[in-house]
């Protein structure tokens, strides 16, 4: 990631610069909150893929339009990070606490609004009506995907191919549309626009899964948010769903009382980390997050090489080695 | 308003017909929450007004854009009222329980997002960039109406400038857009456009208006919702504020205790309303609806003469008549 990071310097600068700009508001209430999340940085990583994909279809000069795109796409994603926080109750948020829990669920869904109506501002500067539609039927997907794990979340039967399902619709589409909107933003031709939107889809797919991963190991520090936490929630992420096929027979009891019944002591997640661990998991988790970044890396190969395509390449290594 | 629905008839069942289409999803939890609103139907004013702005700018024929342009509003309108049950924690809307009681807060959440979404899809197939941009604007506006009310809600020295600065960013603004957006479906001229949003506005304020004189009168049936619910809210709407100006130095204990505090009792709200009627507070809120009533008929006059004209100079006089 840091070569990417290094050669989108400049262009990041601008991006963040029209992101502090645009979360401006005569409500003083908004920017603050806003800033909140905004100056908790994040990885920017999907500003990043727009910017990155208008780059590596090789656009020259300003590219004003994939800038505001990619700001566009910051504010969609921050919006849905404020609802989510709500949806989830979360407690920490980017290393730092929830916004709901400083200003309250009300402001924070309205806040949330307030940058999604601003995403859809700037994407109507660009003019770029395909822009438009593809951002639009992303955020569309997104609250499909996460309704759908809202209504699936504590179930231990979910498979595999639900799963990838969910988390194409609320994780990857944003990746996928990120990618390919900095590529029309750019006037990419049609097939480098299609490769940067497989790129962007795979790569969000394996993030999400190397993060499930994250969640029964990393710490606090490294995760931006609490590890545990999609136990906690009961959620039924992939590693927990594979843990329990693997150690079925001898702990359903555990399983049925913590996820699908939800009655968890503070001491569970102790007990559910190893049999995740115990059972292998995170290995298997791991090694599907691994094909879908390969997956990424060969999407790219229509376009001609360069640093930034190279980049881009790392980048898909890096979502699933910062796991391992 | 019945002329309005009369002449509208056709259109709106087509733009029904869409809305219905358009709130479909794989995701059945979605179409159901969607339709408990949709069916509970309400006024349909806004996409009433978008169809009514195209047709008095002298469109004819199907009006496809205007209508697609339409269920967006309407689209729009119902993705804030769901976010605004949660932060109203509101009981009843259109005269059935609220849906974030029924499915909970985080569906309504994300439910509302998604009809935002989906509205931005249809305007996308509209072509019309400056009719984007007009509905962007308006739902970042709404946001920031939203927050500010929020921020002011208990305020008893609210002024009345501010007051109306306040409804009309959370309601007038989007009766405003959705005149304007008709009009530029419809490719109306500047004249014209600026003319319907002009209407929009002031009929928005005196809407808004009249239902904050109706929460101190009307029945249940008659608002869709409960009566005394701002009240019992603790928002300071303009006949409060009015009634407490008036009773200052009889009844301060009384409002502090109600609307600052929040400390307040089921039987409050009868001797709130005594108050407020009492003061002349709801005839001096309905005088300063008429005019704005009367503001709206006259932006009208830069159109030519037609059906659709004097409908909409009867529903802005229905605007104010229904609390009278």
């Amino acid at each position: 990631m840091n070569a990417l990071v290094r050669l989108a310097g400049t262009d990041m600068a601008e991006v963040d610069a029209l992101i502090i700009d645009r979360m401006q508001s005569d409500v003083p209430i908004i920017p603050k909150l806003a800033e909140h999340l905004v100056s908790a940085g994040g990885k920017r990583l999907r500003p990043l893929l727009t910017v990155a994909a208008a780059r590596a279809s090789g656009a020259e000069g300003d590219i004003l339009s994939p800038k505001k795109l990619a700001a566009a796409v910051e504010f969609i994603h921050t919006a849905t990070l404020l609802h989510d926080d709500i949806v989830d109750a979360s407690e920490l948020r980017r290393g730092k606490v929830a916004a709901h829990l400083i200003w309250g669920a009300p402001t924070s869904v309205l806040v949330g609004d307030f940058l999604f109506a601003r995403a859809f501002e700037l994407m109507v500067e660009t003019d770029s009506m395909r822009a438009l539609g593809i951002l639009a039927q992303a955020s569309r997907v997104i609250s499909e995907g996460e309704v759908l794990q809202l209504t699936r979340a504590h179930d231990l039967n979910l498979d595999q191919a639900t799963y990838l399902q969910i988390i194409s619709a609320k994780t990857a589409e944003l990746f996928a549309a990120a990618a390919e909107a900095g590529a029309v933003g750019a006037g990419a031709d049609a097939a480098a626009t299609a490769a940067l939107r497989d790129y962007g889809m795979a790569l969000g797919i394996a993030f999400q899964l190397a993060d499930d991963a994250l969640d029964y190991g990393a710490t606090a520090e490294a995760l931006g948010k609490n590890a545990g936490d999609d136990f906690n929630e009961g959620k039924a992420t992939l590693p927990l769903l594979l843990a329990v096929a693997r150690t079925r027979g001898r702990e359903d009891d555990f399983w049925e009382r913590t996820v699908t019944k939800g009655e968890r002591t503070p001491e569970d997640f102790a007990r559910a980390r190893e049999l995740v661990v115990g059972s292998g998991a995170i290995g298997a988790t791991l090694d599907l997050a691994g094909d879908y970044a390969d997956q990424a890396k060969a999407a790219l190969s229509v376009l001609p090489a360069s640093d930034w395509r190279a980049a881009l390449e790392d980048l898909a290594d890096f979502a699933v080695s910062r796991a391992a």
